[in-house]
């Protein structure tokens, strides 16, 4: 039997708004030690990785491994339904072929339960080696979404490229070239508002930014994101769950034809 | 000669508001008792009943008994013209062919009026008998409104169960199923929060959900939404507009092949 | 060499929402003076004239006059991109065929450059006559667009009837017929909530309400609205920038068949 009660239910809420437009079908594992989904994207193309550890539950019960099945966007629709406050519990019987979620308001005047069928869903779970990067930018998540956001109003692929002075997001479009230059910056009043640069050498990537919007559907979730790059990997695009964990998007660079263009000239 | 002033002329929006989507055309009756309006929806299942009682007005002139009939989404476009703090006139000459509508701001530096010209339209008038209800159910009417929104999401129809204890909301579509239980609740702090459910005998009954979202357009009208359900005769859906009058809409169940489904589990 | 550096940037960005659904592709003039331009709408209609004066720049170097034609709307693309707070300065080399717009965040840890390529328009420069006009409306810009987009609902021209007492706002469709009359009003708290007229004699003129719709796109560059009238001139619609310039919107009256309908009669 599996029974996992979220006090802060809208945490749950945000996890689905963050990747339900990358991953149709996914399946969640759920263990003793938390609650992680691995996907690729429709296309194939793009990684999510999601962990919620069973430490930042109020109630977390999982008697074993059990793997569900779930469309995500049926998912979001029952979800939606809950209340920004309401208490969110997942419950699922050992070989039942369906999960049941109950939204309770704080008052308890108000509960819901929503019974989705499980679907059986084909999946083979990558090992994501932990890697050396040669850069890792942290910076305002919402200051994130908005170059990518920007950017893509003139260009489709976005050259993120890293030096010690700060980093720079370069694209160019029918209409124009931009780029954005945002410095390292450590002297803010609150600790989110950094733009962090820790870099072992230069790097400069070129990434779709079609997907880099996607993953920024995922902002909600943290204050800021951290973004790990390498010259032979994916970029990961980390967004921190606080206290329980993380959601995760990795994304392989583009080979650029004319390498000159994506020299790091911060 | 009808001239009907109201200072609080935003209620005439928001009764405008509530009831076009439903009703297209429809005559409004003036006597010298109130302003009152009887229609079916387009779709002939509907009823909507609306009354502004003459005291409610500022000033209420109605020389004799008229019929004026209007088209409700014409009406709307010019009360979308009055600014939410206005005051709002309706006068028409008896025998004329047009309905003007004053609009007054509460500065009087601008006044706007508009000319409408009147409808003939059929109708007949149906006699509601006052009737006895299995159970009456009191709420905030933005909870309906967002029970009814979001289960929308998840199916067509919606059973509708009183209990003593509260009144459940269930639905079935594709996806799954979905239940949602509001308790009876009389100690709130505030009287509109309330979920109070006067119940002589357990009911459920079916209605679509298409319906019960129209009628959710009239939730700015007031705080509390009264649902009057009963076996054998339409739910009653139910706006009280402050010291003047309501809104209410009639709605006949759904006969369901399955009866079991439909008995009240709350 | 030119570079125009301005503290206030959103202001640019609203010059730019408020002309470019109505001028496609225009030349921007640069002089020693100012930053000016005048353009036609596509149609052909209404005409449309800008001015920054140099004064209001806090850096302004133009070492000769220069005339950079410019795609409105990709214009806007990239001003978009710009923050509210944001310092904007546009850059361009004499005989170049690009122009540049740099964005700083006030803090100066973002900076974006972005780069447009200049187009060849072909343009005459209109000159327009100081003229005497019969009557002038100031009122509050937003009270305007409210009145133009309200009547917009209804018809498709507005009456524009002045007299001492007030100014009057026609139109006709239909589904009835529309009068907004906004009295003179001086004793008002704040000055920009003044309907003040100029008139030496009455005039009554027609036009179409689409134009004045879109010229109130420039709304939020100021508070009030002049409105010029003379029987036999385009009306002008100005709206001021606070120590900068204008922009004004010139458009001419339609020649109503029946003379007797555009009598001023406030």
């Amino acid at each position: 039997m599996l029974e996992l009660r979220l006090v802060q239910g809208s945490l749950f809420k945000k996890v689905l708004d963050g990747i339900k437009d990358l991953v149709n079908d996914a399946n969640f594992d759920c263990s003793s030690t938390g609650f992680s989904l691995q996907a690729m994207d429709s296309s194939h193309v793009a990684l999510v990785a999601l962990l919620l550890r069973s430490e930042g539950f109020e109630h977390y019960r999982c008697d074993r491994n059990i793997s569900m099945g779930m469309n995500l966007s049926n998912m979001a629709k029952m979800f939606k339904c809950a209340g920004n406050d309401d208490i969110i519990t997942i419950k699922a019987d050992d070989g039942g072929d369906t999960v049941t979620f109950m939204f309770e308001s704080p008052t308890q005047d108000k509960i819901s339960d929503f019974e989705m069928k499980l679907m059986s869903i084909d999946s083979e779970h990558l090992g994501i080696p932990e890697a050396e990067y040669h850069a890792i930018v942290k910076m305002p998540s919402s200051e994130f979404a908005r170059i990518c956001r920007d950017l893509s109003t003139i260009g489709d692929t976005v050259v993120i490229s890293v030096s010690k002075e700060g980093v720079k997001f370069t694209t160019k479009g029918d209409i124009g070239i931009a780029n954005i230059v945002c410095r390292q910056n450590t002297s803010v009043d609150k600790p989110e508002e950094a733009t962090v640069i820790e870099m072992n050498e230069p790097v400069s990537l070129t990434f779709a930014l079609r997907y880099m919007n996607s993953f920024t559907k995922a902002t909600p979730l943290s204050n800021i994101v951290t973004i790990s790059l390498s010259n032979e990997l994916p970029v990961v695009v980390e967004y921190k769950i606080a206290e329980m964990g993380y959601v995760r998007f990795y994304l392989a660079p583009k080979i650029e034809e004319d390498e000159e263009e994506t020299k790091p000239e911060v």
